[in-house]
């Protein structure tokens, strides 16, 4: 199929072309530039939701629950599912796709698991550009789903337009571990399993650790979250919601305070704001892969690195000069050009 | 003072003149490279060891004592002690500084702890930068010492010809969460605190876990690691010493390991492969860095990002197109420049 079919069809409501695209996108197939660079113009209408926390927080029950409480409320839903930090084990994935099973019948649900095969840039532009992907379709709500609280979860949750962190109730260890980065881009945190001993706790800790750290104060917490409507011009105050989702136990509160901090984003313009800074980071990030082939292909031409090597280790020559030589012709070149 | 005065005084052995180019390097301030690039072909003498360990691990007093150990043989010493997980606690830089003040006054010992100010990739090229310019100077060892056992110690440990990891013993979880990666790098393991209860079961665990990994077996551990010889012609097995810092115990066998080790390396030639490795890596961080300070001069030469993201936000380009119109011109007038 050519690829402006394959885009068409896909903005037609096809879920196969829809399938077929995000895996041109996981393995960067030829043409998934294209393709991405297409759709961005339909972009711009889901609410998407980034969810992060660690292994055995009852993430993946909780996104199933959600989804399906969405489907019952008659939006269509996309979900991106995304274990970053072990390239090698199926396992977490498998076991998404076969909870999924649930759902399979029901199209306007849709699921994929993303492995993290590329590097660090590699699957955080991998999503966005799924996540791209699902907007132009159409989905109402696309759930960012991801493992984990490092560097490579917080890039990828930060493509969302809100940042949730799922706690584990129990050792205030977990609490604490939230400290590295995690608490500070969190819009909405989840104590699940809220009908374990310890989670009165740990929301207690939470709660303290987010009025340390933000310096404001938290507009409610447990089952009060939802009055949380930050429909006032200040910042959006982090909220707490308690769930027990495998009972479905306080996910419509959840999903209340999803579409109250994305009314929020609308009317203070935060929105905006966070699809400025998303698109910047993007472009960023682009453009230094793109260069960075630009480089491997100049080494390329040059003779490959190993004869460069070579020099450096009898000490005829050494990396910065190596570096120099390479990049100077690149850097007059540009300067040139913009002269004539 | 002028930059070639100040490299002829660090070829000369002046200490002051060594510390105000680590001082440069660190800093990345003006003149640095041609500093590094000038440096370069005076190194190739020193054995490097990188020394790696969980905070808790004894890491501080085994590296004391190794220095003492050396210059008690009448061999100089330079020691680059590395925080990169936190950069803004002074305190272990601190204390490091603290408890080196015992050496103060033997000038073949030069003790020097490096903040991690920029990114990862910047405090890698600063800690090789470092090592090359105590190498230069004429070091005999240089101690490379960092925190923890992430992708940015890995990185930074990787640029010493012997790397050594640290093992406190006690629960093993820490043996557990050595298998990240650190495994495959450690060319010695050290069980530190070896007198205290449960060492011997994380020598026992270690080992297990070495054999499983590399396939192969241990030369020896604990007392008979001097044994290790690796003179064959086979693969370095990685040894486990078992030392009790604070008390000296253990520390002469270690050393002796080293020179074990690093003898392996001159005889089987994975000293030349190590540096090519080594080499390699460095040029293309700096082709990595170079180029990227390209794009973001290119960058503000068209006008800087804010423009070109309120387009994207439009939807009127998008940002692979963005790209594009930013790498693609540089990459013609490379190629016109080759045909040139």
């Amino acid at each position: 199929m050519s690829q402006p079919q394959l885009v068409e069809d896909l903005l037609d409501g096809d879920h196969r072309a829809l399938a077929r695209v995000i895996s041109k996108i996981e393995d960067r197939r030829p043409g998934y530039r294209d393709i991405v660079a297409k759709l961005h113009e339909h972009t711009g209408t889901a609410d998407v939701i980034g969810i992060t926390g660690s292994p055995g927080s009852g993430k993946s029950t909780l996104v199933d629950k959600l989804a399906a409480t969405y489907r019952e409320r008659g939006l269509t839903v996309g979900v991106i599912a995304i274990d970053p930090s072990s390239p090698f084990t199926g396992g977490a994935v498998l076991g998404d796709r076969i909870r999924m099973v649930s759902n399979i019948g029901d199209m306007d649900m849709f699921f994929r698991s993303m492995s993290a095969r590329g590097t660090l840039g590699g699957i955080s532009t991998a999503t966005a550009d799924a996540v791209k992907a699902l907007d132009a379709f159409g989905k109402d709500r696309i759930l960012v789903e991801t493992v984990g609280a490092g560097q490579n979860e917080i890039d990828i949750v930060r493509t969302a337009d809100t940042v949730t962190v799922l706690v584990p109730p129990g050792s205030g260890d977990d609490v604490q571990m939230l400290k590295a980065g995690i608490l500070e881009i969190g819009d909405v945190f989840v104590v699940n399993k809220a009908d374990l001993p310890g989670s009165n706790r740990t929301v207690q800790e939470l709660r303290e650790m987010l009025q340390q750290g933000g310096g404001g104060t938290l507009d409610s917490a447990g089952h009060h979250a939802g009055g949380a409507d930050g429909g006032e011009d200040g910042d959006w105050e982090p909220v707490i919601v308690e769930t027990v989702a495998s009972e479905g136990e306080g996910v419509d509160e959840l999903v209340e305070t999803f579409d109250n901090h994305t009314d929020h984003l609308d009317h203070t313009g935060d929105r905006e704001e966070s699809a400025r800074r998303r698109y910047a980071a993007e472009i960023r990030r682009l453009l230094r892969e793109d260069v960075n082939d630009l480089v491997a292909e100049q080494l390329q031409r040059q003779g490959g690195l190993d004869s460069f090597v070579d020099s450096v280790l009898e000490r005829e020559t050494n990396p910065y000069a190596v570096a120099d030589e390479l990049v100077e012709p690149i850097a007059e070149c540009v300067d040139d050009h913009d002269e004539g």
